[in-house]
């Protein structure tokens, strides 16, 4: 049983404020550990919304200024699921005030924002985490097991798609609750921030660093009506994103995202490819991961679909019996039982940091300034 | 928010016990009900394992005799999760003291326990729902409402399979903790009445009753060490049955449930053949529906993969995005979702009820009663 | 090259008689073989159409006897492809005349009848064939190997399915040319012959003979109009069977056909299940074998899915390169190059022979006498 | 009944050339053409190898010298199934004698080349085709019937994989009899004329033309022993190859190809995202066509997977049956046809042309140049 009480301000209640809520609500349910998150207050401008959703999921009170959420004693820790535009203030008031901070991704607007949140959390000495969620899908985790193991040996190539279909229509607003993601001036980029984000934070964690990148842009729909104030407005966020990547250690590699593939929905997938074996993992069927592995005898050479529901996998072994699954709301629950096992007596401190978060929005950064100049640019600080 | 509170009492903290305490736990976060459950106690006969486990799913009291369980006043409704040979004595108590009954499946050791169980719960007028969780697997509530909107037509063939490989070592034991599942006077059969009467209750819910079968069934370890006797004893369940059925409807079908399928974990699967399109499952890939449809032209004919996470399927606008899945632990949420709803004024009972769950027992004493006799045998009361 | 030629004569030019005449055309393209066989005469009733397709396919001759066929001098070997109800008298003639039989499936029209032509061609001394082409696709060999390599080990279970849905239509009439499997009186029976004498052939040659089944079948249309007299007549064939086996190793097995499965085309599977590992395939898929090796350390045990296109697969290295594919039409050259094959001096017989034939023909026997008397049946001689 | 011979002379007889003499061999068997081609004459270097080639296939003489061939009286039309550096001579002869033309892919060892090639056999106006036999798999044509048909709408995106892993070892040699692929010097590039002009192909087909690319390419292991010489030389080839393309009509698009993808052997795969639908086709499964139809009802919205085997699919009514596969070979078999119909009174030329082959060259030579510069590079003549 948990002996120690970790108290949680979280910020925003949008979607990410229920995917947190319900981790911080569950993750003692399946994980034996010292801490226990104290669900005390949530904080978002509605107040009447806010309250309702607070009684929902057990929140403790409610604020309706962050400042004065991340100034209250009785708040260790702070889990940001607002906004893009917000996650700046919001870290360097928590690194000023000595807070823990769990942060949404992509980690800034910027790598100028990311590189200023790095340097103060660091300074201030905090526990932090960005929620690069995929990481903890017990299949992803279980491919980069597989090549720490050495089981896929020298990189020859990487490939990363991130396909969803739900901005084809030209009706769909912008802007405002619900639909920030395609408001420049709030999101930052379009599918580059949100998707591609994600596909390169897992690239990097399973292959390594990124040196430079050839990048494409595209936005379908040119004008869009703003959700809030009702007039069309040019739709300033990239719709669709491909990119050339050479990885530092010689890797060939193509990412792309989209919104607008017909017919997929969180399709999320990469293909490693090395001397030794290959790995393919698809977000659309996330308890599968798929693996040739090149030392078996050549006539039953095949790709084995891996379905990692064993006691022997990642996190498995925390929830119910082989051959049944976990959802999209465990990743969750699997980064925060992470990130509790790290403030435990000798443990590591949690990975995705700010500072991987700040690797990937130097890449993001890349490739939106390759997109915009048509040469290859370098993903370096 | 809920305005009424329903206290639970819940008797085993297996498997199943956790699943249900979960269950109890989350319903509320992703409903809107009127009814809350209040985890009001928990009943085991080990006090020291039982309040770990309380604390841990946020159980209020204890109980270690499922008598005082039934019988306390604050008890709304109790929750039956322990072993197969328990269910009657349970149901006949809570009938008895007009408490609403949720009893895992199967119902009972066989169809004389269970016909007298239907007839007390019937009697006493109480709610009663047998957790008969895949039902409410989106996909297979899909499934139904498919064949309901007439998308399938006459159907010739149900197909079925129940396949899992876990008991394959000889090294394996029976009986006791967690492997009562292996000792017959417990669970009163072994993979009939495990896993063939779930495949029964969705075959009979998608397509209607069965009227004889003709089965085979086989133990193909005889002997195995008791887990708590430490001695070696015949193993006197089917570790695998396979049966012929004809449905009412003159379908022909098959269904076959074996422990001993090397590879296959949980892999649940059946196909509906109709004269206008056909519908698979498989339980390995929960979110996914296959879809035939003979009404498309025909150099498009070909099965469709429907990915059973768009808000427009079932449940899933109460959980997270298209795209995203939820896990085996919603099934029970969603069943016990269906439940609390029932109560509310003017609603439906919830099935599948003690009467549905007796109309699969029947099948079951029918299959085993085949076995013996090598004879067709009818599946009728 | 080839240094001896084989004279053949065929009978029947209906679907086999084009999947044969392409097979005698193509063999020695592909294969490095003593024999080249001639395609000296084809023989069926209709002179004009005979003619077309004689010149089509390269005949040299036409007969429109079959009997005068069987007496030529320049006839070696005989090749049947006409309907089931002329296979005993053709076979019978051969063995008299000392010719070489190469007869379709299923053998004959029962057992009885198939007995007798065992023993004539045996007696004769003749080389002889029964074309069960689908042993020959490359998977399905890959399959046998690995089973007599002791991947799979003690076999625990074996399924197979064969569905189609090409007879779904009322409209469709029965009897004549393409529709006689429609006629019991030339087929002998519907499904059980055209269909599952293919799966029970696959399945006794990898797993071993069948002790017993219990079996169903069903006629859903009961009347067709008959394509030459006109008229409305009963449906004599079995649309669909279903069936219990249990092998004389013990494996515990459901076998099912049909031509009522809306979308199944070609779907002709089999799963075996062994101590140590499972195959399965399907015939839609031909070029993949499904392999689940339980050697494999557990957390990366998964289905493998072999591409049967390698050199090191059966047959492959007589073809193309590793990644393409053949298609149906090889599996028959495949079953020719080996039955040439066995010509050469110090040759085995090729298999399957017609005693192979009757094995399957006494299943069939017992399947369909099993769904007369409700009772399991022998399938022993 | 064909009523008119088509003399052949085919140069070349590696892989291609077996490829070819099956399709001239068999295209009669299986279509209903007015012409037959007639194997004049095979033309090689090594006349013993030669003479057993064209003993096997049936070809009526053979040739040491192409040019003789060429010039040969009794030769309607030459067929170039040599190395690539070859291509140019020969077509420049046939166009100067007269003769039709039918040249492997891909066209030239550069634009330049085929431009002259191009204008040479118009001015000449003899019938003239490319080889890109993968336009004839029956479900990339079905996709493109599809298309024609309306049911993609605007289209957003293409990518384009073609993967294999054939060259990983470094012990493979380059240059010589079935490696010259591996020389540049013979092949003009590597993975990019060898794999990519198969896709950009296919793309154009498809979806139209390229405006413009962004490329990088890859040699991995940079040197190799020479087969003839035997000495270790550099690799010039590239073995990978990625690019980035933006479409006439604005589509953002990804291509790749490698040698170096463990696992895969011949996964040539597309997919194309449209307003109303999507497909996707992978060449390891060949006889599948997956599409997505947003005209559903958007709860059995799902990918179809179309089994491309019945009779209203492009070239399966000149097979066998629904549910039956044709392998590799046939496409030749379906290229040829096409071209000996359009030899037939009225029947428009054959495409792909070399017109359309120099279409892929102008992009080969884009891709290659952008690789070099780091620029996107413009693929209009």
């Amino acid at each position: 049983m948990p002996s120690k009480k970790l108290n949680i301000g979280m910020i925003g209640y949008g979607f990410m404020g229920r995917a947190h809520s319900n981790a911080f609500r569950k993750v003692n349910n399946f994980f034996d550990l010292e801490y226990q998150p104290v669900m005390k207050a949530a904080c978002a401008r509605n107040p009447e919304k806010l309250q309702a959703f607070a009684d929902n999921w057990g929140w403790e009170s409610i604020e309706t200024d962050w400042r004065k959420l991340v100034d209250r004693d009785d708040i260790d820790c702070v889990d940001i699921g607002s906004p893009n535009d917000t996650h700046y203030d919001i870290v360097m008031a928590c690194a000023e005030r000595g807070k823990m901070v769990l942060c949404e991704k992509p980690l800034a607007m910027n790598a100028e924002q990311g590189e200023k949140m790095v340097v103060a959390v660091e300074k201030a000495g905090v526990a932090n985490m960005v929620w690069y969620n995929y990481r903890r899908v017990p299949a992803i985790s279980l491919a980069k097991q597989l090549i720490d193991e050495g089981r896929i040996g020298r990189v020859f190539h990487y490939r990363a798609l991130y396909l969803q279909d739900w901005t084809i229509s030209p009706e769909l607003p912008q802007g405002g609750a619900g639909l920030w993601r395609l408001d420049a001036a709030v999101a930052g980029s379009g599918v580059t921030g949100d998707l591609l984000a994600h596909s390169i934070d897992t690239a990097m964690w399973l292959i390594g660093g990124i040196d430079k990148v050839s990048a494409t842009t595209e936005t379908f729909i040119k004008e869009r009506q703003h959700q809030l104030s009702g007039t069309k407005q040019e739709v300033t966020i990239d719709d669709a994103c491909a990119f050339l990547a050479r990885f530092d250690n010689g890797a060939v590699s193509t990412f792309e995202s989209t919104r607008y593939a017909r017919g997929r929905k969180n399709f999320n997938t990469f293909e490693v490819n090395g001397a030794d074996g290959s790995l393919y993992f698809n977000l659309e069927d996330p308890h599968r991961l798929q693996f040739f592995d090149n030392k078996h005898e050549s006539h039953i050479h095949g790709w084995q679909s891996i379905h990692v529901t064993d006691f022997e996998h990642p996190y498995m072994d925390k929830y119910w019996v082989p051959g049944t699954t976990i959802g999209y709301e465990h990743t969750f629950v699997n980064c925060l039982a992470d990130f509790l096992k790290s403030l435990e007596a000798g443990q590591a401190p949690v990975r995705p940091n700010l500072r991987d978060g700040q690797e990937t929005q130097l890449v993001c950064d890349a490739v939106l300034k390759s997109a915009k100049t048509g040469s290859w640019e370098s993903c370096k600080a």
